[in-house]
């Protein structure tokens, strides 16, 4: 079964918004096997929305239009998918009863407009819209005419996903034959996407009814998508197992997660099992590992904190580097990141300290030490293992990099 | 005249990866007057391709294809426009001897299939990719079958932004009327979407030719796009001025930036005009809002660094918060809210200081103190302003709305 995704609404057709409900919808319809064959943006003409509405349902199984329920005459999308199906729209006095308590709960009079709002297409149904004014609609055709699921979904992405979830889910999967998917996720730190993709190729090759996708997240870190759909669960759960473990072994270690988790998410687990904290002192990122780091709920428990050493003056006061080791090797130096990563541990007495120093440009470089160069320090208050690594790219990309190398340095050390 | 965008390819029909150029190719259009009107997304199968191209040169003026001009076989742009177009392909012998130099030039063989990126269809303007190898195409259609201008580009952001650019803009405007169009971007700091909705709505009323886009940026930031077109560049102009100062007298000086700079920028711009130094102290934003002012190239000249003080002890051994302050009134409190301003700016050696301490959640709040709550102190040396907010929504959403704050009032200050 294949299915169209339709997002109305002007504000969708300028370069300032983008539809991000497809996403979801996407993924939802895959996990039950419905793929999205099409997705539309249209605004909010009339005729251009029944032009779409019947394009869709000539060529899709399953058409979901978001947005356009609202009681203002630019809300078009009730009597349009009404015309095309070549239906009447039914007043429900139910949902007009429920806007109007909806309305008079906050002290409010209801406007006449709003009463649209409880208009039906016939033969549908309504689905509760538990954050929101905007009923949904799930009408199923099977007859003369032929045969289609049609869903009609609020626009703002919390009514919908809520309701798509709740009460479409099950009417779908009801219609559609059995599928067994699984799915998994593979996140990969510090190797580039063609690299990743050169090594993951042959090994994609050996295992064949699974589908992967190679994705670029942020820099350092690769996602590699795996999905099987089988006639039982078990075949389609050996089939993505057999490829995950070979993708294991290909990348052993380099792979940080197995289900989707965040790279501060896993340290953070690393760093809380282990009863371990951690303090930082970051130049070149200027707060943004710590910024990764605390991101995370109940970070608190393992991150004690650091300090953003952007000035020289600050990286002896704050994480306590000599002077003169700044005059004799330069701020950006393996000896600076070393002295940042054991001054700050002591100064924050944490288990760990992490110091970072580069150059993240786009001014700064020189022949012996171009942009994107950084040196990495971990301290355990033994030993100092420091790396340094010149990265490609913008500003932001080298500040993620090196980033994402700290983190990863921390989750090698406590594996 | 209206426009249609066809993102091509069965990746961007998959829950990881979006269409983004047709934000690009929107703002482009849109400069010279034509209007999107519709954007579809369809994968690689020939029928599919081709209908939505039926589809597109049936309501659209201008079509621009993005994707699938590569040389596999799932490479099926070319054929489909040629064929809904009733037209052939012709091989251009220039396109593949360039292909084949450009192969050898690293010392490889072509393989047979590249040479169907030569291919061109009969009555269309090859278009030059210096960024990749797949050459894009321009046809103009002006005969008894109709009037219609296709546009083929490759799918890379990088390939097709320049293409584009350099090659179709000029095209296009010798076939579209001209068009006088001005724009303009006002941002607005700490004002909700809503409330500023409200309180520009009357006067979008009363300014008629002007089109505007309210959009809620990250947490603390609206924007207003003013966007006026008409038959001279003196009456656009004016329009947008009129509405511009009529938005500046209500909003005053919540507006900080009329080209769509973002808040941390201007904030550098002011600090560095008044060569201020910055240094911050943060608890609950961990972090971000070093990272955010140091997002900017040029930073160190104005921000020194600063301290993320997560644990309480760090209050004291970084930004020099008495124990007993922390003690007697709590971590979260307007009082170690001032003395992490003052504390980091006498550590720092800054002109400026600015202390942030809360409750950023989930965890951790109570009835005297709930999650949201925050604490932001600028201090001078001689004098600390202190402002206390409780904001809405998650973790991520309370550190930036805290980060925005504590921004926005170093730049009420240097204004």
């Amino acid at each position: 079964m294949n299915a169209e995704i339709i997002a109305i609404g002007s504000e969708l057709l300028t370069p300032y918004r983008q539809d991000t409900n497809s996403l979801f919808l996407t993924a939802k319809l895959n996990e039950i096997g419905i793929e999205v064959s099409f997705k539309t943006i249209v605004g909010d003409r009339r005729s251009d929305l029944v032009g779409a509405a019947r394009m869709a349902l000539s060529r899709a199984d399953v058409v979901i239009f978001s947005g356009g329920l609202g009681p203002t005459e630019d809300d078009l999308t009730r009597e349009c998918v009404a015309e095309t199906v070549g239906r009447r729209l039914k007043r429900h006095a139910r949902i007009v009863e429920d806007l109007r308590a909806r309305f008079a709960a906050r002290g409010w009079k209801m406007a006449e407009n709003n009463e649209r709002q409880g208009d039906v297409i016939e033969g549908a149904e309504a689905l509760d819209n538990k954050r929101g004014s905007a009923p949904g609609q799930f009408l199923h055709i099977n007859d003369a005419g032929g045969h289609a699921i049609i869903i009609l979904l609020p626009g703002p992405p919390h009514e919908l996903k809520a309701m798509f979830e709740e009460q479409c889910m099950d009417r779908l999967k009801q219609l559609v034959p059995a599928q067994h998917i699984v799915t998994r996720e593979l996140r990969i730190a510090m190797i580039g996407e063609s690299m990743a993709d050169k090594r993951a190729a042959p090994i994609y090759k050996a295992h064949s009814g699974v589908e992967t996708t190679i994705l670029a997240g942020s820099p350092g870190e690769v996602q590699l998508h795996l999905r099987a759909q089988a006639g039982t669960l078990e075949e389609a759960q050996r089939r993505v197992d057999a490829l995950a473990t070979a993708l294991e072994d290909e990348f052993e270690e380099a792979i940080f997660s197995t289900k989707g988790e965040r790279l501060e998410q896993i340290v953070g687990y690393y760093l809380d099992m282990r009863e371990t904290t951690l303090a930082v002192a970051e130049s070149c990122t200027g707060g943004l590992l710590a910024e990764r780091i605390t991101s995370m709920p109940g970070s608190s428990r393992y991150f004690l904190g650091g300090a953003v050493v952007y000035d020289n003056s600050l990286k002896s006061a704050l994480a306590g580097v000599p002077p003169l080791l700044i005059a004799e090797h330069g701020a950006v130096s393996k000896e600076v990141a070393i002295a940042l990563a054991e001054g700050i541990r002591e100064k924050c007495k944490s288990t760990l300290g992490i110091g970072i120093t580069g150059i993240a440009g786009p001014g700064g470089g020189s022949e012996a030490k171009p942009v994107g160069l950084v040196f990495h320090a971990l301290a355990d208050g033994k030993n100092t293992e420091v790396v340094d690594r010149i990265y490609p790219g913008d500003r932001d990309r080298i500040r993620h990099w090196a980033s994402q190398m700290a983190l990863d340095m921390v989750r090698r050390k406590l594996m």
